[in-house]
């Protein structure tokens, strides 16, 4: 392994696959969307990523044994419709500029050699407020995109950049004559967000006319929430403390001067 | 697109062209002046520039499709002078230093193969002041300065750094028995400086002995000035605040002692 | 020397040898170990490993003479046992991310070629109190794990991650078929650490069955605690006096408002 | 220029040539002396030295005319003398790590080429105080490093690192059976530094037993000197003035509690 390059565990074919792509990001959602349906589709492995572009780390697994950062790809046989799925997702993303860009190629070359036609991509999109997050789309082409509407995904913003490879695959793709759709849910980005996650795993079964018991995010949810409601209360105790400071001292330079 | 490469997305045929280059930069000088120019000559797309040494993120266009970061060669046919132009764009600069070599060096294989013999480089040169700002000029040979000096262009003061394409294009040229010329507008450079464009574009299109209407950038200057204008009353606000709180300090410290 | 390659002193047969790792890293145990052995097992130099990723200076060897950056290796003939030795250290790490695969997989190389079929890695694991450290360990394959675990060491807990060369020759070891366990001493690791050394050598010792003198680190050892005792006061003293400027500030804040 | 490369002016038959290498670095030490002798000697360029890994700007010449980055080769043919002289400086030390090591490789290809034996880099080092600063000198070899002591040079003390060029033209050398030496001038490092470019000079024209009239860098010297006294002047006012405020606010604290 001394470039980025694909290991192959087996040889499966696949009827006419779509790629679902969920590396970390934003909130975790790429990663956390695609590892739910890998569980819930029980999607089974059959081949790795390595790069030298990834952090120069490896991770202990359970029993003290140790690996390589790396992507795994699953496959899911699709019984009762028409694509087989490929999802995508890993530990990490590149750490250089080069590397991000060719780790989205050998993606591509991988899902170019399984007749992939068409890659989803999914990430975070950082908004500051949330109640329902919302999912942005966008596309290599206008069909895709209102595909991805009617699936209730909205459209993002002109000029929005998508940063790493959930964006990068949308770029590169047309290269290769392959259409990719990218849903990014909306999150505040600095915690793991299932919430996000949900939304858009909502809009993703909807796109690919999958059924997918979402129910078994909702733990996680509420873990996350009550997180994030505790570190609520503490910044808004140091806000106050702060603020008592802040009139002790104009208290102060008044009586003073 | 796995290294920095062109798409041409057409065979064009032109008449000894000179190529004009302006990316971001300071002030985004050689950007609004090369798009204001483009606009105005309703010049046409005719290859893209990719590379993996730009940011590693897509843009959303309108529509939300999504295209990789790129340069873009326009061309315009000259019907009236014996030059015809390529103009060079884009979204940005390289990120790394090498990409920085490589991808001028990759302008200059394109403006070989189209005949070039001569590009016009467009950037920011950052003063402080300035009521109008002044051109200043640096070229591969001197018959090239003396041309723009004419055109009302002044000339560089020695030791001054031209720092990234618009510079190393200048660097490189040379090699390929090309010449090359850059004009850099004064800047304050923090904010979007189409005054500084215009200045550029009047040397430039005397320079070219093109005619070219810029009072469509007057808008755009007026906007500009505006937000200069509003920062500089918070600005002042701000100052005098912290002068009015460093005067009660003062106080205290005197009561006190 | 243009890329990372290695420079062989000698060709010497070896028997079933196992290779030890110990470059600087965490309180610089690996290299503290592995140096203690290379002394103490009179082990002789038969190859260096040179690369442009290590940082960009020259030493100066006793006598004003100097040399590159490098790594080592070394060579003891086991006259009793069934495994020779070669041992691995080196002035630095690689200083970037592509030099951490490429310089672990150059190693691997020299592995290879020499019939290495174990190696075991020797670092740091970053802990706040230590009285006696551990040694954590992490394995290719259970039996190797299992091995270490009779000889005093702990599993590591899961998904921790083990930075640098160390690691990686782990995660890179079974694309070529061989094993290679990591010892990790627990140290603070901000200061050179020869107790985490010895910690991880009797676990080493016991595991590879050999007997080495470890008490000549003893003096070593309480060179270091001395120095962590002076750091310690000299903390403690800053600590007071940070306390006592602020209650002072406090009592001001009190009798003015 | 897309790699690191030589461009030859002319082809220069030598006798016996050592070549003499400067770059910027701490107080510019190794420039400016280099810089120095190629004036007082009249050598003459033969070659120039390009590479991507120097700073991505060109630098504007008198007349307005533009450069790359580079570095010089220069020549001197020594009339009474064995050896003749190849002296190197330039614009700037490379920029990337990998950069470094291809620089000095390109270096040490053309001195091969062009028959170089023996090879005498020149730098700072970093000191506090230097009433006159004393040169420090590491070598490939030990009768090198004896001519150095001869001409006044001390021995480096064991372990110091010599950073950059200076430094891996040392370590590189002997990969090609050349020498090399290196001479380091004391210096604070800060500001450019023409004291300890003398007394480089002078240790150095005593090795290479050739005359050169040094008094023309007393008035650049006079000048860093005058320089240096007004920085410290600013300094200890500045001093000065924290300690005052200090002592009033040492005051408020113990009027007020």
């Amino acid at each position: 392994m001394k470039e980025t390059s694909i290991k192959e565990l087996a040889k499966i074919e696949l009827k006419n696959p779509i790629m679902i792509e969920g590396l970390p990001g934003l909130g975790l959602v790429g990663k956390i969307a695609t590892r739910y349906l890998i569980k819930q589709l029980k999607a089974r492995k059959f081949a790795y990523l390595y790069s030298p572009h990834f952090p120069y780390f490896v991770l202990v697994n359970k029993k003290g044994s140790v690996r390589l950062l790396r992507g795994t790809f699953y496959f899911w046989k699709n019984e009762k419709g028409e694509n087989d799925l490929i999802l995508f997702t890993g530990d990490s993303q590149a750490q250089t500029i080069e590397g991000q860009y060719e780790i989205s190629n050998v993606i591509l070359d991988f899902a170019q050699r399984n007749n992939v036609k068409l890659i989803v991509t999914i990430g975070g999109y950082r908004v500051e407020a949330k109640d329902k997050p919302k999912v942005i789309a966008a596309a290599t082409n206008s069909i895709l995109l209102d595909r991805a509407i009617k699936a209730e995904a909205l459209t993002s913003p002109m000029g929005s950049p998508i940063v790493g490879t959930a964006g990068l695959i949308l770029g590169l793709a047309p290269f290769r004559k392959m259409d990719a759709l990218c849903l990014l849910g909306e999150t505040r980005g600095y915690l793991p967000d299932p919430k996000a996650a949900k939304s858009v795993l909502e809009v993703l079964l909807k796109f690919l006319n999958i059924n997918v018991d979402l129910s078994g995010l909702n733990d996680e949810i509420a873990k996350a929430e009550n997180m994030v409601a505790r570190l609520q209360k503490i910044e808004e105790k140091r806000a106050l403390q702060a603020e008592e400071i802040r009139k002790e001292e104009d208290k102060k330079i008044t009586y003073i001067s």
